[in-house]
């Protein structure tokens, strides 16, 4: 391949050079009236002066994957945090670190997805920032996306587990650990003959649908530490404790398989497509039913429920009656899986 | 140093070990009460619904230089982005990319530094992230800060340019080129026995201080590619002229000295404390006073004006009466300056 098909340092320079990048590649894909200023920062009209905030780096490992690539997920991965709090995602920014040599046609790919996968979301790419760093100082690309979600008074309080009492039900749009084991299964040293593939998805439409008819107690993605660690976070945080039925977790075969070989507790394997939504016992029917009726949410089940037994324990029972305790990861377990 | 005191990859895998090191060294640090909560995303009350949206990735190399950090610098660099754009910065995103075994002590290092930037500009840390990369997959640490002002409607068009008229002064708040040459200066390889400190500084303040008295039509911060960088991108935006005068240039005997040795032209070094502002020419005695007043402005003058003459160009005016063009850098001068 030739030299200029390939990032330079001077990509990264402030100079002529990443003035064309930004140019022919990011505000070529990402155009709007906000980016194309190109000012230092961008100026935005929230229509609310409540605001939901976040970031997150992205340092996954390899960039494609079955199911998107970085740029899909770098959307997916701000998008569901935003709307798991409660708020409207509206505005990203979006930040570069590439590596000397990087292909540019592969990053035009990543940026296509990125763009795709944003206006699929419904929110605008504001600003932005790109580093180059010389070869062998950082692997191929990482992207660091930060978001701004509008939030109404009603839903601000819906991260803190306010609210819970026993009997309130734990649901989930879809099956568990697609996400770690599409990932995993694309490394080229632990290519299982099983397709997976991965669930990254941005879930906003589909938890506004939700939130919009019915009141949720609580919202989180189970992305690194999976399902588990939300879990026993909420069984903390509520002082409650979680009890979850393993017929009831779904989980793909190919997953399930590919868990069984290596090791793995599906529950502890990341998901970038899912939502795990407490709601009262009441409202669970219509609940899934709204879920359900969605692409994204046709696997979407009841695994559990919210108890006065062991408190601040999350304890899995089994089809033949037994039952263990699910506790968080301590170290280690799939690293660069987002 | 024994292995507990260096960074685990276990320390970004979202289980037990992620929450200790957010928990001992990121809350404890940055502590306030919106970050405490610990929440997916921030929710920020922000007192207007017009904002002003920046962000920046940290890549500096090396990580320690005369006159601060990566950690200093990540606070700095993306509030002075908001400052310019006439916003008060309020709020910062900090996520962090780490290499496994970078020092746990050197992270709290940053860590404070960081903490103590963002009390000297009165900005609050609200959400961050922590990945953690495989020893050789990065270059020891990345920071990416993300920020938000807000922005009252007069300032709404700082960054644009509008108004400008042959005749405004060109104001900058001190010496030129100083991060860029320490930073030079501070890499094993090219260690000139001459003392020479980044301006690396937070300026909202004084950025303040001169807008609520007297209107500033134009301001940026000239980082990467230099005084030149920013002029030459003024002077296409107001289709007018720039000239500038050598003899009014304020340039440090050391940054002068290295950048004669190495072939640099202080004009395109960066800088990470300073402010070019265009105002009127009534306004600039004024103007300059007060920036003269404050610390970070002691050594401000004026460097030149806006002229209907050589539209959209800088000239460089010298003290017999000659002149050269200043254009930006094509490719690459200082990688990883930032």
């Amino acid at each position: 391949m030739e030299k200029e098909n390939r990032i330079l340092l001077g990509h990264g320079s402030g100079g002529k050079l990443m003035h064309e990048l930004i140019e022919n590649v990011f505000v070529r894909l990402f155009s709007n009236s906000i980016l194309d200023a190109q000012t230092d920062s961008a100026i935005l009209h929230t229509g609310s002066s409540d605001i939901a905030f976040t970031t997150d780096s992205f340092v996954i490992d390899p960039l494609f994957f079955p199911g998107g690539n970085i740029g899909k997920l770098a959307v997916c991965g701000t998008v569901n945090d935003l709307a798991v709090s409660g708020a409207e995602p509206l505005f990203l920014s979006v930040s570069f670190i590439i590596e000397e040599g990087f292909p540019i046609d592969e990053l035009e790919i990543i940026a296509e997805s990125l763009a795709a996968e944003a206006k699929n979301a419904g929110v605008t790419i504001v600003t932005g920032d790109t580093k180059v760093v010389n070869k062998g100082k950082c692997d191929k690309l990482f992207i660091n996306t930060s978001g701004i979600g509008r939030i109404t008074s009603d839903k601000l309080k819906i991260g803190s587990a306010d609210g819970i009492i026993p009997g309130d039900v734990i649901i989930i749009n879809g099956t568990i650990g697609d996400h770690g084991m599409a990932v995993f299964n694309s490394r080229e040293s632990f290519n299982f003959k099983i397709p997976v593939e991965s669930d990254c998805a941005s879930l906003n439409h589909l938890i506004r649908e939700v939130t919009e008819k019915f009141p949720v107690k609580f919202m989180r993605d189970p992305t690194r530490g999976g399902v588990a660690t939300v879990l026993n976070e909420l069984a903390v945080k509520a002082g409650l404790g979680i009890a979850i039925e393993e017929s009831s977790l779904p989980v793909r075969k190919g997953v399930k398989a590919m868990c069984e070989i290596l090791g793995f507790d599906p529950l502890h394997v990341a998901n970038e497509g899912k939502v795990i939504m407490v709601a009262a016992k009441e409202n669970a029917t219509a609940i899934l039913e709204i879920l359900r009726n969605n692409d994204k949410g046709s696997e979407s089940s009841i695994i559990g429920y919210i108890t006065s037994d062991h408190p601040r324990r999350v304890v899995l029972r089994n089809e033949t009656g037994g039952s263990r305790i699910i506790d968080t990861l301590s170290g280690d377990q799939l690293p660069r899986i987002c």
